[in-house]
């Protein structure tokens, strides 16, 4: 399944994408889907980001040839940071360049969404919490990210979390393309079978931290390619079976 | 004003304190406070978190003494970092120590809770943003803070952000002393005044980087005598002129 959350006539909710159409669903979609019924033309919504996290858990340094190139070592263990749900943006919308930074990068990245509560998962059963995947932009101001040492302000900022349009619930994700074009040119180009850190090594490691709630996101990390962006640019997201995540910088 | 968040008769509610009573609230305190009339036993109710935080954003080295003593630099700007939602913990509640560490510290801080949807802010309108205060404990896995070098685990844990009991509508946060009792022994002693970055200063700083939302959660940072914590142990997190909030280690 190919699940979005859109805004039509006033009203919010959970669908279900049916090639051009799309099926609207009952409350959340994370176990036991009903539809009530309602269909719309996919063209005729305003496409939300697909799910609402209590948080955004992110990964830095999972795929080496990145960490070598900002001059980094892998780490032992999987380096956790945040991201707001402040910072979430949608498919479509605008980046804003904050007038804080002179250099805003574009990081490519596989999101992984939660879809039970769940602490303490094993690696074997980490599957079993996943609900799907989707393309997110670990938007991040690498000049306030050298400054601060902590990132929570370099990768913080609103609009510098975009994801989706849709989370594709029966998605493998090993030995996936991760791409980003900016501006119709290819920046990124890496493969999720290069991550040190497996999604299923992950998800069992951040959930014997914190509880994980459905929603929530982890941003697996980026392949090597990063660069930055200027304002009126287009940045595009490629996971490799996916649609892609386009955003303009304004 | 003196508000708090409850649970009696299976059902939770946000409230008034009024000596031993409890005032119950209709829906949220953050604008125009209507009461349903319903009062309770203060000792008849379970205490919750008085307020449920879309995110908790947290500023390292705002007390010099503190900074020097792990053997930092004071920081140009506020340095940021997040602590997730799911960390939060009552007062009473128990701090529960991670297989994955090996030294869980105590950091007293003083709370502020944003009253109102708000980016932005000047520095003379913070004021405006901000509903009220209470006690925070910052509790930090100190080995992984060093080994990770990004916060995200080491701050991360579930139960690592104890605050309440009540937040305090009517507090001047100037010049009061920010204390933490191990086992009710003195171990922290510090003062807002020697705050490197003011509460308002912080407001308005963050407001500048992300939407703040009613009920999220600034930690204002930790004066200097951090130190560790052990099964069994009891911290108490006192800020002067608020009741104490008291948690132990499990």
């Amino acid at each position: 399944m190919q699940i979005l959350r859109a805004t039509a006539q006033n009203q919010t909710f959970y669908a279900q994408l049916d090639g051009s159409k799309i099926r609207r669903i009952d409350g959340l979609p994370y176990s036991d889907i009903t539809f009530t019924g309602d269909t719309y033309n996919l063209a005729d919504v305003d496409i939300l980001t697909p799910c609402e996290p209590s948080k955004i858990v992110a990964v830095g340094r999972n795929y080496s040839a990145h960490a070598s190139e900002l001059g980094n070592e892998m780490p032992e263990s999987p380096m956790l940071f945040l991201k707001p749900s402040s910072s979430a943006l949608a498919n479509g919308g605008s980046i804003v360049y904050p007038a804080m930074s002179e250099r805003v990068d574009y990081e490519a990245e596989l999101g992984v969404v939660i879809g039970s509560t769940c602490s303490n998962v094993s690696e074997a059963n980490a599957a079993d919490h996943i609900f799907g995947y989707t393309p997110l932009n670990d938007v991040s101001a690498r000049d306030l990210q050298k400054k601060d040492k902590q990132w929570g302000r370099a990768k913080g900022f609103d609009t510098f979390c975009p994801f989706g349009p849709y989370i594709y619930t029966d998605f493998d994700p090993t030995g996936k393309s991760v791409q980003s074009l900016l501006n119709n040119q290819l920046r990124q180009g890496g493969n999720t079978a290069d991550m040190h850190f497996s999604v299923f090594t992950l998800v069992a490691f951040i959930s014997k931290v914190m509880t994980l709630l459905p929603g929530d996101i982890i941003a697996t990390g980026t392949p090597a390619g990063i660069g930055p962006m200027s304002k009126g640019d287009t940045i595009e997201i490629r996971i490799e079976g996916m649609e892609p995540l386009i955003n303009t910088i304004i």
